[in-house]
This record gives C-alpha cells, structure tokens and sequence, in this order.
C-alpha cells in the first residue's frame, strides 16, 4: 500500500489533528505513514486557542468514537497535546511544529513538559512522520489480529530501512572508491 | 493598605488562578500587589490539565462575573494562561512559574509564543508581583472612578519607588566614603 | 470595517510606537488590529537610544493626552517598553522585534525580564498583531461604553476565528477524503 | 493498590530500563505508577554504552518476551531509549534524566531528536512518572480485557487528579479569605 | 594600594552606577579594581526603571562633572547601562549582573545586543572587577601622566597574574609528585 | 569626512584586526565609523589559530607602536580578542563574527566570557560599527585635543541620530494618515 | 597529493562512517584532509538506527581489520559516534552534522556529552573536515613511520596555514590603503 | 594499578594542563585515569590569559619533550585547548570546566567551535576522566608496545564497565523483587 492511495476503509482508529491547516504540509506525513500500515485515519483541524469548546468535546469523545491513539501537532506555544491528553484516557502523541522563529524549541518545549500526570508522547521537531509510525507501534503492542499484522509490518518496514542503508552505503562505498573528484 | 490587611471588600475584580496550590507562594505576591492598592481579587486552583473543564467554565464566565482582567500562573508545559485567553475577551496576564529544571525557559516561551489572534500579557519569570502591578495598571487605564484612583495611586507607587531607590544611592554612597572594607 | 480604511477618528486612545521605522513593517499589524475595532490610535518612531529625551517625555505625556495603552515594539537590546513603562501609570506593550541574528529571543529577555515595580505586557516574537489585539482587550475591560463596544466586538472576532478554523477543518477532511497524492 | 504493594503478579508487560542504577531514584516513579495500575513490569539496568551488545538483545528479545511497551531512562547523551528503539517494534518511551549539568536539555535533545523511521515517544525532563502513565495509556489502548480495565482506572485516576485539584482550590480560597498574612 | 584603603583622593574619574543596592556585593569588585589603580571613582544607586529622570541627568551630566568613563550593572531587562549610553560621548561599560533565574543570560543579551550607534562595552556576566580594570585599560590609553601611571600599572599588573599563575603550576606540580591521593 | 575617502592621515590609533579575511564584510564598519571620526587605523588579518605567534607579537608591540585602542573581530571558538588582551595593556574591543551556525552565540560567549584578570570590550553579534564607534567614545575619554576633537564629533553624532530619528517619526506620522493601505 | 586523487593505496587505518549517504556531503571533508595527508581510509553507510546490528558488528571488528581512529557523523540524536565507541577501543571522532533545525546544537550535545568511561573525542558543528585533521594528529602521534611521516606534514600543513593566513593580510592592507570604497 | 599509586615512572607521554590550580578538582580525574592504565603524564597550570608567552612555548615545546598528546581544560572564554592546538601538531584534548554561571555551555562552544585547520578533541562538561581515558585510546592506537599493552588493557576496562552494569542490574532486579518501598 502507498502514500497515493485513499484513506485506508475502516472506522479511523487514529486521529490526526492540528491547530490550523497551516500545519498540514507538515502533518500529512504522519497520515501517510499510517497509510502504508494500512491503519484508518481521520484528520482534521482542531485548534486550541480558536475553538476550545470543540477541541474540549473532541477529546472527551475520542475513545468512545472506537479512536485508539491521537496524533496532535501545534506550534509556538503550542497547547493542543496536552489539552487533548487532559481529556481523554488515551495515548496522545505530540509533535512540536517550527513556526518562523526559534526553530521549533519553543514548540518542543509546550509540548514535552507536561506535568505530573497527563503524559504527551513526544516526537522530534517536525516529526510528523514518526507520529504515525509511533501510533502504528502503539496499536501493534495491542493483543489482536490488527495488532499482530501491524507488528509483523513493522519488522519488515525496519527490515527495509536496513536494507536502503545497506544499499547507501555500497553505493557510497563504490563513489569512493572512484575519489573524491565527483 | 498593607499586603497583612485582608483582601479589598467588594466584589472581584481580578482572577487570580493558578494550576497548582505549589504556585501559590510565587502567586501570593499578585495578591499582594492587588492588596496594596485596594483591589478586590479572588484566588483560586484552576488546572488546564487536571480540570480542564472547569477551566474552560471558569474562562467562559469571568467577565460575566464582574471580573476585569484574569491573572494565570503556570509552570513547564504551561497551558493554563494561553488556554483561559481563549475562552474569555478580557485581558489575561500569564505568570511563567519556574520549575526544577531549565529556570522557568519552558514556561515562559508556553505563555509567551500565543498563535495570532489570542494574546496574553506575559510578564518575566517568577513575576507574580508584576502581574498584580499590571492588573492594576489595566483597570488604571479606564474611566471610571476606580480607574482613576487606581492611576494616581500608581503615580504615588512610582514616586515612591523613586524615593527608596533614592535613599538606596545615599546610603550607598555614605557607605564607599567610609572605605570598601566593610 | 477593514484595515484598509482610515485611521479611525477621534483623539487616539493607544499609542504604537517604536525604535525605529523599520520595525514598521511588524508593527504595522498592531495598526490594522485596532483599525478593525474601530479604535483610535497614533504612531510615531521613538527611539530609546537615539531620542532618549523625547522618548521619557513621550512617557511622562502619554496619559495627559488621553492615550490609555502603550505598544512599544523593539529589536535586540530592546529598551523601549520598559523604559516607558517606568515614565508612565499606563499599561505598555512590548512587542520584541526579531533581528538578524538570535531569533529575537535577545529582544523577548530584553522585553519580559523587567524587574519588580514595572511590568511590561509582552506579547510572542514578531506578535504585534496580538498586541493590537491585547490592546482592544485592556480597552475593552473598561466599564464604559467603548469598552462594552469592544468587549462585543471582541467576542464576535473569537467567534469568527471559530468559524474559520471550523472551515479549515472541514476543507482538510475533504481534501484527505479525496487522499493524499493533492 | 497502592505503590508500597509487591510488584503485581503475572509476567511482565512493561519493561523499565536505565543506563545505570543512579537513574533508580527518577525512574522508580514508572514503576510506581504502572504498580498503580496493577500492571505487570520488570525493571534492570541496561547501559548502551556499558553492555552494548546486552542491550541490543534486550531489544530484540522484548517484543518475544511478552513486553508490551518498553520505558528506558538516560542521561547526557542519552543513546538507550533510540538504540532500543531501533531493535524493537515496540513503542519505547524515553525518560531524559538530567544529569548535573544542563538541566536536563542534553539528555531531552539525544532522546527525542529521533531520526526519521526510529520513534521515540518522549516524555518531560526526569519525568519517569508520566512514563508509566503513558506506558498505561498505551495498554489501555488496546482491545483486550486488560486494556478496557486500563483505560476504565486511567478515567478514575483523572477524575482523581480533578477531585484533587478542586480540594486545593477550596483550601486556597478559604486560606486567601483568612487573609495573606499566614 | 589596597582594597581596603579609602576611596582615592581627587575627583572621581569614573563613575559606577547600577540599578539596586543589591548589585552592590557584585558591582564592589569594580570598585576595588579601581582602587588598586590609584583611580578615584564614585558609586551610585542610578535605576533605569525607578528614577529614570534622574538616571538620563546622570548620563547627561557625567561628561561635564569630568567622569571619564561610566560602569553600569544591571540584572534581568538590564537598561541601565544602554540608556546611559544614549545620554553620553564617554564609554559606557556594562556588567549583566545574574539574577535567580537564566544564569545572567537575560542580562548579557539586554546589555550586549546594542542598536547601530549606541555601543556599550560589556564584560562578563558577573564580571565586575573586570568591568573596573577595563576602565583602568581605558583611562590608561589616554596621553596624559595618569594615563602613562596607569599603563604602567597595568603592565605590573600583567606580570604579576604571570607569577601568580606561575607559583601555582609550581604547587601543583609539586602536589602531583607526591601523588594523587592527597 | 565620509566613509569613501582615504584612511585618515597620520600614525594609526586605533588596530582593527581579524582571523581571516572572510571576516572583513562585517570588519569594515569598524574602519568606516572610525574614518567618519577621522581617526586614523590599520586593519591587518591577525589569525590567533593560524599564526599564533605573529598574533602574541602584535600584541605585545601594539602599544609601543602608538595603538591606543585594538579591536578584534572573530567568530566561532573565538580566541582573538581574549588572547590579545592578555598580551597587552590597552583596551580590546570584541566583535563577535557569527558564523553558518548558532547565530553568533559561541562567539559571542568565547569573547566575552572571559576570566577575572583580562577583560573584553564586547559588542553585540556582528556589530563592528558600534566596535568603531567604542573605540572613538575611548579615544575622545582623554584629555589631548584629538579626545576633545572627537567628543564634540560624538555630541554632533548622537544629535544627527535623533534627528534621524526624529524625521523617520514624521514620515510615518505621515504615511499612517494616509491610511495603512500602502 | 590533492583531494582529487584516488584514495591513497593501501588497508584504511581510518573508517569514516556516516548514519545516511546524505551527510556525505558535510563527512567528505574529513576524507578530503586525510587524502591530503596520505592516510589511507575507508567510507561506509553505517547507521545506528537503521542497521543496529551491523553498527554494533562494525565498531567489534574495526580495530582487528587494522584502523587506528574512527570518524563518525551523525545528526539529531546523533547515537553513532558513542555506539561505536562502546564496542570499540579505538579513539572515535564525532562529527555533529546539522540538520534542518536547531542548528547542529542538538547533534553536539547528543555526541560530547558522554558518560563516564566512553568519551568521544567531538570536533565543531559540521567539523568534517577538523575530523580529518584530528585523525591525523592521532596517528602522527604515535611512535612508527608513518607517525613520524603525518607529524612532519602537520608542521609544513600549519607553517601553510600561517603564510596563507600572512598573504591575506597583505592583501587587506592593500586593499584599506586604497580606501574603503571597492 | 590504582589511583592512589604515585605518577607512573618514565617520560610523561601525556601533558595535563589546566588555566588555574581552581581547575584541579576536575582535571585530576584525567591523571587518575592516566594512572589506572599505568602511562607517565605531567600536570602544570598554563593559563592562556595569564601567561601567554609560556602558554605558546609550552605548546611549541609539547611534541619535543615526548609528549603524545596534550590534555588542556579550562573554564568560560576557554582558549587554551584552541590554542594549543594551534602550536603544536599533537592531538589536544578539551575539556569544558563549569563556571558559576551558564553551567559550562560557554565553556563547551568556546573549545569546540573551532576553525577549520585546528582541531581540539572535545569532551563533555567537566568531563576529564573521558579526557583521559580518550588520551589512553589515543596512546593505544599506535604501532608499538605501549599501544599494545594499552589497548589490551582498555578491553579489560570496557569488559569491567559492562560487568560492573551487569552487577548493578542484578541488584536493581532484587531490590524491585523486594518492592518499591524501600
């Protein structure tokens, strides 16, 4: 399955939010990361700061919807993670979006210090793609047939990433050996 | 007025809130500040993430209450100020509270770095009193009676600030004519 | 009414100023905001470090002319808002400017850090829209008719962001309804 | 069940690793929490950079040993929770643990800058605690009776946290009604 | 000539200001420096914030009472010294005093980080008795006979930091001959 | 005098130096401030990596030779402005050159953090213009006829800047009444 | 001997690796120092994230195949260079590579900052080429020909350094003699 | 061998130096790791800023006298690793010694940061025990039996790290096994 097909069928079972469409170009790989697992998804843009009335209901209603883990990028002072995890029993990754300035530090640092109690999973700045494929881990950590067919993708996607940097490094290996010149 | 006296008589003006009865040692010289120059206030734990619905509630109804500007202390991850501002048109003031680590970094840049369209009046580090000193500012700056007190009682405070540092340079200077050694 | 009309009539109630007219450009958002809740402001350049003089006498006047905020936008070393803030009861924004090099984080320590006794209400990086904004909410915490007006005003503009971010939403979960290959 | 209980009986489905028993005093909080929950853990030192070879097949045997989720804690350059997490398909949360110097943002950089493809699901500065929390999140996540048991106490335990937070906000107000003084 | 000796006869030539009697224990360390250069100085409380008409007449007024050179400290939004240089020709040095919080980074960048025109020469953070022998350098790099006494002074004082660091190489050579146990 | 002319006739007084030559875009403002003073320089590459022991001899000879001002402008692990000081008694001026990476802030701190005994006179990131303008405030500190000669330029000099600035302020008076449109 | 030559002939004593051909680029300068100086040397993909298992394998047998250093670069969370210095007892050089936020300060703290008992020997942000140089410096140190052979080239590469160091500051002084105009 | 042993007989191989004997408490743990792999150093205090000349002599002595590798730490504006390097050909180990302030990230830029063509060898904050134990492998790298015999012994050293890890998670296991209590 690839990045180009439709939405994987199936009632979502991870959703995909963000404080403005804004974040989409980065977000998006977190959708097509779950797309080659073959997990259902929704997305949608749910904002703090602009609506917090909804982003409040979205959250409390998250797990009775059959949502199994939230993914929620946000940038600057960036509070949508954490409100969403105040809300909701379930696992919600984080991913800090860099905004024009300080280089995402200021997203990182909303996002990952949360308090006492109300976890965020936390990515990398700009990590949209390994948000998805934390929640693909997360739902494969489960005990049924989703849960072991994700796993067993999951070794073969990491097999796979063996075998690219293998390939690399032939290639590197060859390059050299022809000298530095090219 | 002393800070000893006990808060201002009359319905509150300014909401003091914090997302942990911990922030209260910082958060007291708000009050403190309110005290001094009569203004009514009320103080309470308002959590983001341990009550989140309630802050919301508590946002939604300040100005119906009769309050005119919402102080709100947080630390880490701090939500709290950003997430009020959000839900209410009046002036929302955030105090960054420090936490163990990275003196205060983290809540400054998640109080400070609000998207556009949600703003919040964020004061330095540990600020409490300073948050307590711009409330009273801001209710300085309208029209009414109260607005007018409030401003000629700063113009006192400033002038007296100017006096102590005043007799500061006095006693400084009378203490290097004596000779660095003590 | 738009950004694009005229500065709204009557005596101005806030005053935008800063270092220098090339910080026009962020500035000017703080303009529009307040021309879209139809109040009256000035700007003007007031350098701390070039004009020192008429910058402390802009200060010690601000009240007398009836102005009732202060923005003060600054780059790097930024002395305006404090500087003012220390020369006038009424509440000052300090917008920090980003410069060249550091991202503006010399300009935000520069803005916030002020010391106990006076405050500086500062706002995000470049965020002279949401001081605008701040503005209209001080304005608006009044008990006058103008600060009723705003106030109104000032939930309508919240609903309004409701709406929109609600529509984003809506385009996004159609646009990846359609897959992600667009 | 409280965190002076035993370790709960039954094999263990998380597992707490840490570079080396120093780490103890921050990470025994997971344990605590996951002892809450009545969930299953083992705990052991597993240094990436002592016992390297070890710590690969401690990843690579997780997932066959019936762990679920893996909570690894470090310090400075934090290698552990990345490298385990390239050798397992489980979802593994880092703990940066602040070491003496830096507070703590060296230890956060190493574990949550993951490169694409290797997520690492990172929680705040020495924040052990909210690791367990989130490794419960991630069980209850799942479909079978320990999850829907999990994910039944993880809405208990927020409602905890709020009841807690309403009980401190009373204490405040009746102290601040006393008067500042105390 | 010590530091305990009373403060150089004649009319002082440099002036060191700072914003609160609590930089005192820091800013003394300038003092003595000067002190031990024969150099006549004098020391005031001089606030930015809470006397700043006095604080721009001092500025104003140093060149023509015959100061030579101007030594600020400042904590925090530290404008002390930026301002005074707005108010001179002298060269104005600057000392970021380290307040609780940000290690003195917040005053390095509010000191350093000066607009085009307006230079203020800082040292360290912290680094008073520096800021004292850089006036001293300066002083020194004058043409008349205070200037070559000093410079000549300064020479000494080079050579003795020399010995200085010489016997303690001595010392610690001899320390490690009878090993590391001790 | 403006910056297209000559270099000032007469026996340099002030020594701009640098690492490389790559530094001189931002070094030259140094020379052309101090040519718009007319004081007489020489700017030569003195690398303290490069050529360490013509770098110790340029210090050690710079004051023999008539220098009574050296500034030195480097960039990253930069040593040049410290090792100078260290080797000399005149004043040093730092200027922190940034470079591809962190902005200037290891240079920035490599300069002017240095040890008790032999001070810096930094200026901000990149801010060879003010390091010009230092070194003349420092030259126009003495008491010969050039100081007094180049304190009067310095009063003409901060007196056209708020002329400047003045006429920058009634430009955008101007344009603002215009409307915000352009 | 130039960088466009072939690799120098015979078994590599030095291994340059690099988590992904993309930091080929910045790590080609290190291969590039060592050409010049004759050394010969291997480049390799060897990713830590992507092939733990062959990373672990390359690091064991490094010093049995006959390398002397290892040069590893790595960005982010950059594990490579400590890994290998795990399983290696070779001197490893860590390169921070870059990446597109955070400016390489991520990439340095998660490589110097090693605990006790595996240290890395870490050159500056994006240092390849340092790398190269420090390589060298590593085997001329050592006591057979070769050592004595890259020694001897070490002093000429520096005595070069210094006259290229020389000739630019010829060419600027020309330059200023001709004005500050071109 | 141990620790409390005198300083191994013969030539010292390895130079430790340091800018003040207030650098020993940290720089000691580089000569007692030189001790435990039984190679001969010297330890002296050189300081870049306080002695220049001999500071540069030393340097250009370092390799003359059989030195294989200088040790240089120092603390702040830290420039003696830098420029050492620059005068010999040896491979120069930094080590970053934390001031009072900023927790040694000034100390870290200003000895990594370094120019192209000078190398230093970094380590982490405070970190000289790896400092010597990096000179250990440096030492072990070469041809001849000193290298030999170092390299065997580092193998031990790493068996005995990971053994120690082993033990300590054996008693980590027992302790859990007890329960959290105590």
């Amino acid at each position: 399955m690839s990045a180009s097909d439709p939405v994987p069928a199936g009632d979502p079972v991870v959703g995909i939010v963000m404080g403005s469409d804004s974040d989409w170009p980065v977000m998006r790989e977190a959708a097509a990361a779950l797309q080659e697992f073959g997990i259902a998804y929704e997305a949608d843009v749910v904002s703090a700061h602009r609506m917090p009335d909804e982003m409040i209901a979205y959250g409390h209603g998250a797990a009775g919807r059959g949502l199994r883990v939230v993914i929620a990028g946000a940038g600057g002072a960036a509070h949508l993670p954490g409100m969403l995890a105040s809300v909701t029993p379930l696992p919600v990754i984080g991913v800090p979006v860099p905004l024009r300035y300080l280089d995402g530090m200021d997203s990182l640092l909303s996002i990952v210090q949360m308090p006492v109690g109300v976890p965020v999973a936390t990515v990398s700045i700009g990590g949209a793609r390994n948000a998805g494929l934390l929640a693909a881990r997360i739902i494969g950590s489960g005990s049924d047939d989703l849960a072991a067919d994700v796993r067993e993708q999951m070794l073969t996607f990491q097999s796979d990433l063996r075998d690219q940097a293998h390939a690399k490094g032939a290639a590197l290996r060859e390059q050299v050996a022809r000298g530095l010149q090219d």
